[in-house]
């Protein structure tokens, strides 16, 4: 399965650019989440595959591992249709969609339509699946679907290897 | 299968009053769609019952029938979270989600949250189904999800039945 | 949706041949359902589409639909694996899946591996969906998967004409 | 998620007692395959959520990871309508399916329905998902329907662990 993670040497998560945040009293940043795995879905809230696919395997890992060791987050990462997916519609989509996990709102991009951190990871499009090790690490990143099966393997490597070097 | 359907007599469908059309060159109405069965499917764009049901079941609807003989429209009655979705977002969702049919938007209504539509038809909520048969006349309205073989059955049903009295 | 049922001049159905019958008191026959519409199913135990797709839809057909008008049967059409799908296999696959309409199985043919009914139907395997209407003609074979909202419309379409001419 | 596990001290896997095995050029057995992670799919191929639900994720399981690291077998372990699931309606069965891993036949039981291996286990019934680590302790038996994140995760789980004291 290391096929399918990033091959080492491992490469330091940029760190998010947010502009708000939902379900959570503080903006997060991965420097506070230092310690634990951190499982980021990028999304947009009127992408289809991030619909049906990406945000109920969020909440599936959500439900599945245990707080204290894997944090799990969405990040709106809004790059088309700018104008219709706006915090405002955000909100009603999270409540609509009973996502409970912390959402964060990828800060504008400089003149291009790609938000920062999206443009940080270069990511590919939504969903986009980004697996961070405890050390600060980015470890794997899925764009599109991947399974179940194998994103609970990968989160459960990571869990299982110390958090300092 | 006739408990399903509406009992006789059968009331006159009330006129569709909507205030924009996507995927129409002209604004629809029942009037214009006479001597067709028309099949509407009132949604909302972030209802989840809709995207994972109703809005895929108008769209085998669509492709399934003749167009000479059945009308699928989409409705699009907003009556929570109005400012979330607005048909600027609107626009956005039916381009993502490859909706081909006509869907237009609900008349705004007059003080209270549910629109025009909506409120004439008094229906629950969202996903709702209405068929109207060849002469006008409402024939059944599912709120929920009806299933594909019962709304298949009953579209064939009006589709027997003569234009004309 | 013309062209998915046979063209007319409809053929008289070929009746049934069967060895033995489940969830059925008597011997069932086209003859003594006459003024029905029969929905066959043919179907193998082992058929992976079988019972993900065929049984199930005819069970919903079953559930649907009134029995005083639309008559359910399922058909054991073997022809692979005979000795892996014996009656005595039969009756165990029926028990666990709760298959609840008359099955009957199709008669051993002379030589080849196809059974009779299915040979006299030139079934081209399973499953294979057969209308039958309220005259004993056949209107619709469907080899493969067809859709509940093509089968529903179709079902209704038999249900919808005159038991005599 | 260490509540999902059996908690140590860790008891060795029973030897599997088998009397026949299809897809597998040799009889197979815990203590050959130490060294590996083991998964075993117990089932019957007349049980519906072993077909739907249990058989589909073992196929995934072998599917996803490397076979130097993971040994996934089969065990058809009848207890009920032994005649209706014989070895020959089981390679039948193993055909149409396409299930490619290693499939043992459970030894028959002295007296009772249950078959030894399922005895030595104390199964509870079909289907039932056993995990065992690289020293042969059984780590996890789950009946019924577990998740592919939280298998993944027990699987990798093992996987982390050295196969040497």
């Amino acid at each position: 399965m290391s096929e399918t993670g990033l091959p080492p040497p491992f490469p330091a998560a940029p760190e998010l650019q947010t502009q708000q945040w939902f379900n959570s009293r503080e903006p997060l940043s991965l420097g506070v989440l230092r310690g634990k795995v951190v499982v980021i879905e990028a999304f947009q809230m009127l992408c289809p595959g991030c619909v049906s696919h990406g945000l109920p395997q969020a909440t599936r890992i959500h439900d599945t591992f245990n707080a204290a060791d894997v944090a799990v987050l969405g990040l709106h990462t809004v790059f088309e249709h700018h104008e219709a997916m706006t915090p405002i519609s955000l909100a009603a989509f999270l409540h609509e969609y009973r996502i409970r996990f912390p959402v964060g709102v990828d800060a504008p991009g400089n003149g291009s339509g790609m938000p920062k951190t999206m443009a940080a990871y270069r990511m590919q499009g939504t969903p986009t699946l980004l697996l961070i090790d405890r050390r600060g690490r980015l470890r794997a990143q899925h764009f599109g679907a991947a399974s179940d099966l194998l994103v609970g393997a990968e989160i459960m490597k990571l869990m299982s290897e110390p958090p300092d070097p």
